[in-house]
């Protein structure tokens, strides 16, 4: 653990540098596989699949039409939690839903947004070491009230090529289409491109490793969008005096158990509360199983202290952390004066792993400062904004001058004419 | 002109693409042109400067703050139309203000959406033919409504060094703070990497040629986002017996004046409109300075005829146009089954070139099918949505069990503990 007591300007920027690392032959690879999937369609996605992760696979996509839910064989405690969670997400999504509202910009012009759904889908939910089946509800319910016509699911095959029941079960609930049982930039590359088992899809979602990173900025060439770039996890907690020192550890400690490439912040206005903390670290990550992420990623947290709080926000917003926790007595205070972030949990019972379950907020967010340009998934990443307008005979009156003279002056004539050819045959009416 | 009558769906995939181009040398220039600002800074800008634009630079950049708005020596005409252009602008991009709701997900769960500006942002406005300083209302209004801290302007220079007065005029309306005089996609590089002169920005707007688009994709590997992948400019007119043949003539000529690569596609829904259209076509193009642009692209249009309305709703959303008139009696149909478009523009008085200018509605939007997964430049598109949750101990105790039950099925104890350790502490209040 590195300590720092009022860190000067100058340093803020190697203390807010998160890991580097060098993509270079990534890039490289995740080329390969795109001109490999783009020739080969689905022998290539076979052909990965038994180099990377040794599976021969006999069907790539997995109709989740055919089944029924019920069917579904997921232990019934498990079942309900996942429930649960699906009524918090879904309600939180939903509020999110647009209302149209006709504005008359000038007398009888008039323009409106409207939103539709982006039609078709792709959910990227990766492998490793656990199941992340609450990726798929992050993912696939504000898919589902959106109404995207068509969304389909990419995750690494088990080794006996089965579906994990969870998943299954998650996507089953939230009406995912089909699952393929594909990973890596493979699974990228083919839901950009399209193959015969694969649908080409307008935008892909979810976070990966490095080559699936990579994988997602190159789909942006082939006409695919992109949720965002995605990096390592991180949370920054916020504590004063106020704050249970244990609660703080617990929170630094879920967000170690992510990775060894982790990061974990504190930012204390308090010197005692960092002794406690550390203190509390020690303790409790001794019961715990993923203890060598752990020790690594804690051995490369930072604690911050600061005495005044205008430099305490002004270095969290340069900071822009995904997760940030505001434990402290002036709470009003960090949230009014906070720029940049991706999901905040305020208070002393507010943990990160509520959000990421089950508070019904979306957990796919900016990592790497990208808070600082990009929203964290939510209802609008499903959808596009079109601009309407419709302008009467007297409107197109109000506002032809203006546009006529702006054409003109940009030296588009035929700009011009279509206002003034309009505007002499109402004037001859 | 091409013409197609009832086109099988066969067809519908080469009669909706759009001119590709190879840009694999144009990468390779933008990757030089990066590693090259990245090293010498504005040494290189000023190089490129003079080697594309053969203009010896003194000043890279000019600090809007020093001038006073009265001083810009501008015709009073156009200054009024700037202003109303303006106001209407401003208008209907103020109607998009986010309204934050707190929502209750579980008994005493609350989750909340709120916005925050994005800091530095970056407006680039091509140079060409004519200044674009409809452009710089377009992307300077929203982001002064979104409060950014940061405008800069990059444009490239006059041969004199100057800065056109019509740009001057609207940036400073607008606030922006800076205005670089460099231009393609040394003025990308610059806004991603930042150098001495030019401030790094969060996120780069505005439209550009080939190099500029490369460059903007190349961006995204230096944390900057992009409002979009921008390509040449694109109209679709749907008409029917309702639409005067020669309004709709004028619009195809307005987007076709853009340039030789614009694309103009005329869907009619009745074939004696489309012999009108194309004789008022060759009448009016007649009368119009930029005939060589005009010729080429409207000798690459297409006039396309369905007999059922069904059949044409769904060819325009396989298209996805940039630009979409409709120009027919039923329009309410085509409203409520468009599913891809960047702006709509309604009936007979509502021509494309009201909203490129004055209406209200932004004119930066997406072109080349990207209309199926991209909004055109909103205020959302200067400000990035925050997630915020409260959770009591009483909301905590409800959703205990849920957040438990998950963690432990994707084998991460950690975010188990954090609930577990508060969880027992209340029950032991």
């Amino acid at each position: 653990m590195k300590k720092y007591y009022n860190p000067k300007k100058d340093n803020w920027a190697s203390i807010c540098e998160r890991p580097l690392f060098d993509n270079t032959q990534i890039k490289k690879i995740v080329n390969d596989v795109f001109d490999n999937v783009k020739v080969n369609g689905d022998k290539a996605l076979i052909q990965y699949t038994k180099k990377f992760d040794n599976i021969d696979l006999k069907e790539i996509s997995f109709d989740l039409e055919r089944i029924d839910i019920s069917e579904i064989d997921i232990n019934p405690e498990l079942k309900e939690s996942i429930d649960n969670a699906f009524n918090n997400i879904y309600k939180f999504h939903e509020s999110q839903l647009f209302v149209s509202k006709k504005i008359e910009t000038s007398k009888e012009v008039f323009c409106w947004q409207d939103k539709r759904p982006i039609e078709n889908v792709g959910l990227y939910i990766p492998g490793g070491t656990a199941p992340l089946f609450s990726s798929v509800l992050m993912l696939a319910i504000p898919a589902m009230i959106a109404k995207c016509k068509k969304v389909i699911l990419c995750t690494p095959p088990k080794k006996n090529g089965d579906i994990n029941k969870a998943i299954l079960y998650s996507a089953k609930l939230c009406n995912v289409n089909t699952i393929i049982n594909i990973g890596g930039a493979q699974a990228i590359a083919a839901m950009s491109l399209g193959t015969k088992n694969v649908p080409k899809v307008n935008k892909i979602f979810g976070p990966g490793n490095q080559y699936v990173t990579s994988a997602k900025l190159n789909s942006i060439d082939y006409n695919t969008a992109i949720d965002m770039p995605a990096g390592p996890s991180e949370l920054l907690v916020l504590a004063d005096s106020k704050a249970n020192p244990d609660y703080v550890a617990s929170d630094l400690l879920s967000q170690a158990e992510h990775g060894p490439d982790s990061q974990v912040i504190l930012v204390s206005l308090c010197k005692a509360l960092i002794e406690k903390v550390e203190k509390s670290l020690k303790n409790q990550s001794k019961k715990l199983d993923r203890i060598d992420f752990i020790n690594k990623s804690i051995s490369n947290s930072k604690l911050i202290y600061f005495e005044n709080k205008e430099e305490a926000v002004e270095f969290i917003n340069e900071y822009a952390p995904e997760h940030y926790i505001i434990n402290v007595e002036d709470e009003t205070y960090f949230i009014e004066n906070l720029v940049n972030a991706g999901s905040v949990f305020i208070g002393n019972y507010t943990p990160e792993s509520a959000g990421d379950y089950a508070s019904g907020t979306n957990h796919t967010l900016p990592t790497n400062r990208n808070a600082k340009q990009y929203s964290g998934v939510n209802l609008d990443s499903f959808m596009k904004t079109i601009t309407f307008q419709k302008i009467s005979k007297k409107g197109l009156i109000n506002i032809s001058k203006t546009v006529e003279t702006m054409a003109e002056a940009e030296g588009l004539q035929a700009h011009k004419n279509a206002v003034t050819i309009r505007i002499n045959d109402i004037k001859n009416e």
